[in-house]
């Protein structure tokens, strides 16, 4: 398990936050999950985009790229152990304090929090082994495709093979989400990259799932494109993949047990993003 | 703006919460809203069995009501104010710390929030305005009928009329919220009543929305009886009521303008219950 390695709040160090925010109370803010290697960030424009644009869309106000450099920096000189070289950050922008009721209060400010962790333990040569999850994501529009704070969907679905006896839960260890209509969306932590004769495809992300940016990255270098897949074609699928911002490419082993033929095909994929973006060779 | 009183975390005095708490990073966890008159709380069983039962839903372990109890004696005593005569309690069990990602770690202790803030201010007399909300409710099962702290469609809906200009603010009180189907379910800050030449009562809580106390009391007094509500038929309602356990029935005066006839017949419900339950005649 990763231990937080440093903390602000507000640009202040500490790892204490007050009772009343509203990001505690309601899961009302937004947050990104950075990958910092020697302490520079991947992708950070794309990731402060992001965080100002889900912020926009719950009617936040969010601080300006510069803002969250300098912040940055500070953490980092917040470090009181050597800063490893891979490590990750996770941001976190509150709608603030505000009283006890759903109301937001206008006249208070978002409350910035930052956090760094060491980077996970290297990926396990032999590729994930997935199953396909009984939660189904909800719709809802007007939350689509933020990373806000709501997640409680994620975190029941891992529960569904987590909180099995030990013996089994060692079974698997990422879990595919599909929508009520039965579509494939993506993965517990992160999208999810699907091979046929044609090619990599990425299911659209529409009413529900987080648009995450190493999927945005790979669309718009034409690795993948955007395809839906419907659950039933789930074993006509030569391969699979995750992807998110701290681990890259993460190729699948097996479905429900099934193994994939195009596994390799996945480690290819992986290899080629670590050619582009060497930070994700931990 | 309510200001807290008091607040405790894990049974000691404190305004501050580790930021790594799990209700922060997911919004991963529960919570009660329960009213308190001379420190007496009302319905606590009921509120406490809920926050079990939820707790149990999203595979968090729930501590006894004894325990509660004891904290809500610690918590009085760690006033430093005069204990207003009506008073409100939030109670937060969220999945305490564990790490940066979705996974739980069972070896973990859920964190228990107790919060102290001044009763609401009087009800205006003249009913609510109510407006239907444009955000539906999203089809989620595995979270229906939970006080979850994963309550950003409740804070958008609010936000809906909250962040108007504040002319035009003024006008509405509260948000009716629908579903994806188009039937109403409920208010934003509690349970829906509606009434017809049968009598009252209120929508089905199934696969959205919360399973309130003060609803649930209601239907076991047989004041009201569960019946859906399309939206397609509000213009033949004669008169609605939101409900809660914090203020009881709060009766509603018009609705997307239209004043209700069956406004009187609210407030006389409203009476009903302040008969039975003095606790809400502040």
């Amino acid at each position: 398990m990763s231990e937080r390695l440093a903390s602000l709040v507000d640009g202040v160090p500490t790892d204490r936050v007050p009772i009343d925010d509203r990001g505690l109370l309601y899961g009302d803010g937004v947050f990104e999950t950075i990958l910092l290697e020697y302490g520079q960030p991947l992708w950070w424009t794309q990731h402060i985009d992001r965080l100002c644009q889900g912020a926009q869309r719950l009617g936040m106000d969010a601080p300006a790229a510069k803002d969250w450099q300098r912040e940055l920096d500070l953490l980092l000189r917040a470090l009181d152990v050597a800063l490893p070289t891979h490590a990750v950050l996770r941001i976190s922008l509150t709608r603030g304090s505000g009283g006890r009721g759903y109301s937001a209060d206008a006249s208070r400010s978002p409350r910035r929090l930052m956090l760094l962790f060491p980077a996970p333990q290297s990926v396990d040569g032999g590729g994930l082994r997935v199953r396909c999850c009984a939660l189904r994501l909800a719709a809802q529009p007007a939350l689509a495709g933020i990373k806000h704070l709501n997640r409680l969907e994620q975190v029941l679905a891992r529960l569904e093979w987590q909180a099995l006896p030990s013996e089994q839960r060692s079974h698997f260890d990422e879990g595919l989400l599909l929508d009520a209509a039965g579509d494939v969306v993506c993965a517990t932590i992160g999208n999810l990259l699907w091979l046929d004769r044609h090619g990599w495809h990425t299911p659209p992300i529409v009413d529900c799932g987080i648009a995450g940016i190493c999927r945005a990255e790979l669309l718009q270098w034409g690795w993948v494109d955007e395809c839906s897949l419907s659950a039933s074609n789930l074993d006509q699928v030569e391969g699979l993949a995750v992807c998110n911002s701290v681990r890259g490419i993460l190729p699948v082993a097996s479905l429900d047990e099934r193994v994939l033929p195009g596994a390799a095909a996945a480690s290819a994929l992986r290899s080629r993003l670590l050619q582009q973006e060497p930070a994700f060779d931990y």
